[in-house]
C-alpha cells in the first residue's frame, strides 16, 4: 500500500493508497506507520498521506485482502491475441482457429485457445479434449492438447458434452470475461479466440474487454455469407478492433471418384466482400471431407497443414508488421 | 367493458370490466351506464357490478385507452407456428425455413416468415425482397415475396442490408417480441420462424414468447454440428417447446461431371442425434450448388421443390396429429 516515501528538510512522508479516503482504517494505518518508523529512528519527523486507489487497483487489493488466489490476468503475459471472426454460422471458424493453433504451435510458438463460443463450442470435440480444467495457484489451468495448445471451453467444464448452456447475454459475457481474466495462461506467443456467430454479447465483449492484436474474418463462398461477414466486419471497424485480413472457407472440393474440384456452394462472392471492407485477402481453403472426419474423430492435430500454412504465413507477418507501426497496434 | 347483461326479476344486472376495481372511475361508470338506461327506460330497476380484468386484457385495454394502432396481436389469426431450429450455424436452417414456406404456400396454405436471426438475417435476400416494411392500421406490414409469403425481417429495416445490427440481449428479444405482438401477420396458416444459431437470448424469447405449435431441427452429417444440435434439443426439451423432427442438410453432392454422389461433410453422424432426443427423422436434403446461387441472386421461390416435398408433408402430417391430440398441442 506504500505508494511513495520521500525525505524533504528533514521531514519523511510517506503517502499510502488506500481503497477509500477519510475511514477508519486511515487513523489505524498512520499509527502503524508512525510507530515502526519511530522504532527505527526517534528523532524523525514523518508526515503520512493518503492516496485513493483507483477502481483497477482497488479490485486487486479487495482480491489480495480476501485471501484468494491472485488474478490470473495479473500472471498471464499474452503477446499477441487474435480473433477469429465471422458472423455466420458454420462458415468454418471453429476449423480455422484450431488449424491456425497448430500450425503456430508447429512453428515453435507458444498457444492458447480461448473458446469464446459459449452455447456451440466446437474447440474440445475437435482436439479429442474431454478432462476437466483443473484450479491452480492463480486460476483455472487451461486443458493442454498432445501439441501443448492449452485450450478453455465452457465444454470442458460441463457434466457432458451435450448439455445445453442456456443463459442470456449477461452470463455468456461474464463467462468470456472471466475465460480472459481468470484462466492461468501463462506465457503465451499467441492466444486465438474462436468467437460464436452474431454480432451481439459474445462478439461485443471481446471486442470490448479483451485487447486484441488482430481479427481474422472468415467467410464462405456465398454472397449470403459474404453479407453476414461484412455486418461482423463493419462492427470491427465500429469499435476499433484491427482486421489482419480474410478467409474464403469450403470454395472448392474434390470429387472423390474423377478428382473434378468444383464449387459446392457457387462461384466466390469473396471480392464483394474486400470491396467495402479495406481488409486484405488471405487466401482460399477447401471444403475435405477428410476434415470434418478428422475433427469428429478429435484429430485436428494429425490434419495436413499444406492449405493453411500460407494464410497463417500472412497473418503472422502482418501481425509482426502491425506491431512495428505503432497506429496499428492498440 | 360491458361484460354482461341480465334481465332477472325485474332488475338488469350490468357487469363493466373494470382494470382495477374499487377506483374513482367505477362511480363515474356506475352513473354514466344509470344515465343511459334511464334514459331508454325510467321503470326499470338497474344493478350495476365490476368485474376486474385480467392482465392480458388490461394490457389490450390500456393501449385502446391510449388511443395508439391496436395492438396487431388482438387482429392476428395464426394456425400453427413452426421454428426452425439448430443451436448450429451454417447448418441451412434459412435455407430449409424458406423452402418449407415456398412448399407450404404452393400447397394454397397462407404462410409468413418471423426471421428471428437479428444479427444474421438471411430471409429477404433469399427471397430477393428490398422494399421496408410500411405501416398499417393495427401494426407494421410484412412485405410480400411473389408467392405471397409474408416476411419479417430486421434487414428489411435496415438502411443497407451491410448495416450491423450490434445489440446485447434485451434489444434482440425486444425485437423478436415486437415482430410476434406489432405485426400485422392478419390470417395465416402457416407462420415459421427461423432462429439463429445459439441457445442464448433469442432462442430463449422464441421459446418463452411465442406459442410455438412444433420444432424442427436442422443438422449436418458432422458430428460436431450434431453435438450442438443435441444442446438446442435438449433446450427445446427443457423448455417444454414440441419438437417435429429433425431434417439433415448438406448430405450429400453430386460431381457436376461425372455424376458421382459424395458427402462432402463426411458420413452422416445424426443417428446420434436420435439415440438422445426422442424424435422422428424427416429426411435428408443435398448440397447443391444450384440452390447457394440462387438464393444469392433472390430467387428461392423458383428452386426445385422435389427434395423438400416429401419432408414438408411429413411436418404437415405430424403437426396434423399433434393437434388432435390434446397432450401434444400448448
Amino acid at each position: 500500500m506504500v505508494d511513495e516515501v520521500t525525505l524533504k528538510d528533514g521531514v519523511a512522508e510517506v503517502v499510502l493508497s488506500v481503497p477509500h479516503k477519510n475511514t477508519p482504517i486511515c487513523e489505524r494505518l498512520e499509527r502503524s506507520v508512525k510507530e515502526a518508523v519511530q522504532h527505527l529512528n526517534e528523532e524523525l519527523k514523518l508526515a503520512v498521506r493518503f492516496s485513493e486507489m483507483t477502481q483497477k487497483r482497488r479490485a486487486q487489493f479487495m482480491n489480495q485482502v480476501e485471501g484468494g488466489p491472485k488474478p490470473a490476468q495479473s500472471q498471464n503475459q499474452i503477446d499477441k491475441v487474435v480473433a477469429v471472426l465471422s458472423g455466420k454460422g458454420g462458415v468454418g471458424k471453429s476449423s480455422v482457429t484450431s488449424l491456425l493453433a497448430v500450425a503456430l504451435a508447429r512453428m515453435q510458438q507458444r498457444v492458447g485457445i480461448l473458446d469464446a463460443d459459449i452455447t456451440g463450442p466446437s474447440i474440445p470435440k475437435m482436439f479429442g479434449l474431454r478432462e476437466p480444467p483443473i484450479m491452480g495457484d492463480f486460476g483455472l489451468l487451461p486443458v493442454e492438447t498432445d501439441l501443448g495448445i492449452k485450450v478453455i471451453s465452457v465444454n470442458l467444464l460441463l457434466p457432458g458434452e451435450d448439455e445445453a448452456v442456456i443463459w442470456r447475454g449477461p452470463r455468456i459475457s461474464g463467462a468470456i470475461k472471466q475465460f480472459w481474466q481468470e484462466v492461468f495462461w501463462g506465457e503465451l506467443d499467441y492466444l486465438v479466440v474462436d468467437l460464436p456467430p452474431g454480432t451481439s454479447d459474445a462478439s461485443l465483449t471481446v471486442m470490448q474487454s479483451i485487447p486484441l492484436s488482430g481479427i481474422v474474418l472468415v467467410t464462405s463462398p456465398q454472397d449470403l455469407a459474404g453479407m453476414v461477414v461484412r455486418k461482423a466486419a463493419r462492427m470491427a471497424v465500429h469499435l476499433g478492433a484491427p482486421l489482419v485480413g480474410v478467409v474464403e472457407n469450403m470454395s472448392y472440393v474434390l470429387c472423390p471418384k474423377c478428382g473434378e474440384q468444383f464449387e459446392p456452394f457457387g462461384p466466390s462472392r469473396t471480392s464483394e466482400i474486400l470491396q467495402h471492407i479495406p481488409v486484405p485477402f488471405l487466401g482460399q481453403l477447401p471444403l475435405d471431407p477428410l476434415l470434418a472426419e478428422t475433427c469428429d474423430a478429435g484429430g485436428v492435430e494429425s490434419y495436413s497443414l499444406d492449405t493453411i500454412t500460407p494464410i497463417v504465413e500472412a497473418v503472422t507477418e502482418r501481425m509482426a508488421k502491425e506491431s512495428r507501426t505503432p497506429q496499428g497496434s492498440r
